[in-house]
């Protein structure tokens, strides 16, 4: 294999995960690689080298090789604290975060997450799958909605993006399944489609109920036998349904692109095309990429 | 200090905690003692050399000693599985469970949790309370809260719990407060009544935002300083005020008593009067003392 000279790079860094790629003059994927050193493991002094670690081969040694960065490194206890841009603004734009590093061969942007006065909210990496959402679909006027650990609905309209909500939907999954009462009778994996639907809709058609629905899994565990695979879809359908149901003002008039990968998505955008929501899927990954060459050409425009 | 001869024992075993009794013929308190060998630290060959510890003392040599047992114990995973008594039905009743004890001086009887088929819920531990509850008040007609780890609510009626839900409330908070994303910020003590009071008034006027407030907490930090203590204070009245949302149909046209103890029983009290409802706040300790004595009536009137 011949070895890649990277004309910039571009980072998603996140809680647990770090993911480089080496783009081209015309920001073609050349190359990728990652590595388990997300923010979690990191102190300030830490973040140089896990990065020069992944990316020391693709930089040219007769210039300065520029760096974008998203996600959780811009946090305040991450890299550099990239402040966060109030919304309604564009899903990315300056004033990127500078660290310092030492060596020679990097300058290094992270991109700015976004933050909402009231309700109060913030977001950091999902503002850059936003950006290329509209890098793939120019003029997309609707809602963005990116499950996962902290859900995020975004409203996007005239490029921007208007307001937002998170939801610890994924988080309190898996603290409810691996840590509470309810870990007992809760099948590690395993999936019950039927058994996710009715959460859902149990969730939806009585969202103050959440809190009763909850122990009843344990309840029907003993009494019951509820099967393992059963209870964890259901309660995984209860806490996605109460989400649906609480972002309803989000999906309830607008198109829905569900950004993300693999089967979380795909639920997502089933549930609410059962709502009766105009609901389509695509690649989170995909999404991540295109927007951080949007970020670069936005850095590229304001130092030219 | 003499030394105490028990005419009967009695004891509350949870998963926590082990506390027992020493009573008199008369079922006046002689002594009490208790240790932290709770369910979760014991396999079943551990109940009776944990409670032998606690009582050896009080034993008399020439004759056995009744002992009575509420709670945990009896669970599957307990000592001896006590089978549930399904509602309507007296809180405490037989058949009790009989561990096979290697003592010739005790005799032990656990007394039976109680269940519910539609919806599906459980207790253990809570009937002996709500016994005691109909001890303290013969013919007690109303609704008997239980606030804790998993919170009862249990409509009583002619001596009978006739039905009875469970909130997961407590566990959901500890989770929350120290396992989440919102461990940031949030302080490990400290209240702050008003941020109490609007989080229950919040969850009660908008039951399906709950999974949207959650996450604004962390926000609210990062954005808004929130106090520590007032984010603590906050998530505990949401995650109450989404209990006392769902528990409606139980407050609603019913006195309320609560039963517990300290700070978190007069939070509830207080949240319930605000809504409107008639609530009086109890001893927890009391009351399953008097309903573990309730429950030795029981046995000594069938044995008699």
């Amino acid at each position: 294999m011949s070895r890649v000279t990277a004309a910039r790079i571009v980072a998603d860094w996140g809680t647990s995960n770090l993911r480089v790629f080496a783009l081209g003059e015309a920001s073609n994927l050349l190359a990728e690689a990652s590595s388990d050193t997300g923010m979690g493991k990191l102190t300030p002094d830490g973040y140089e080298p896990a990065l020069l670690e992944l990316i020391g081969d693709w930089l040219d040694a007769n210039r300065v090789t520029p760096v974008i960065v998203c996600g959780m490194a811009g946090a305040r206890q991450g890299w550099t604290e990239a402040a966060y841009r109030c919304v309604p603004c564009t899903p990315v734009g300056r004033p990127f975060a500078r660290p310092r590093v030492a060596s020679p061969l990097i300058e290094v942007f992270i991109v700015p997450g976004l933050s909402q006065a009231e309700p109060a909210d913030v977001m950091r990496g999902e503002e850059t799958q936003i950006a290329g959402v509209l890098a793939a679909s120019p003029g997309f006027a609707g809602v963005v909605c990116l499950p996962g650990t902290h859900s995020k609905w975004a409203l996007v309209k005239d490029g921007r993006v208007e307001r937002f909500a998170t939801f610890m939907t994924g988080e309190l999954f898996a603290l409810l399944a691996t840590q509470s009462v309810l870990r007992h009778g809760m099948a590690s994996e395993g999936s019950d489609e039927a058994a996710f639907d009715a959460g859902v809709a149990d969730a939806i058609s009585q969202p103050a109920g959440l809190a009763a629905e909850l122990f009843r899994l344990r309840a029907a565990g003993l009494l019951a036998d509820l099967p393992a695979a059963a209870a964890r879809s259901r309660l995984s359908g209860l806490l996605v349904g109460a989400e649906l149901a609480a972002a309803r003002p989000f999906w309830q008039e607008n198109e829905v692109l569900v950004v993300g990968s693999g089967a979380l998505t795909e639920l997502y955008r089933r549930a609410l095309a059962g709502l009766g929501a105009q609901a389509r899927a695509i690649s989170g990954e995909k999404m991540v990429l295109l927007g951080l060459v949007q970020a670069f050409e936005r850095i590229s425009a304001e130092t030219a």
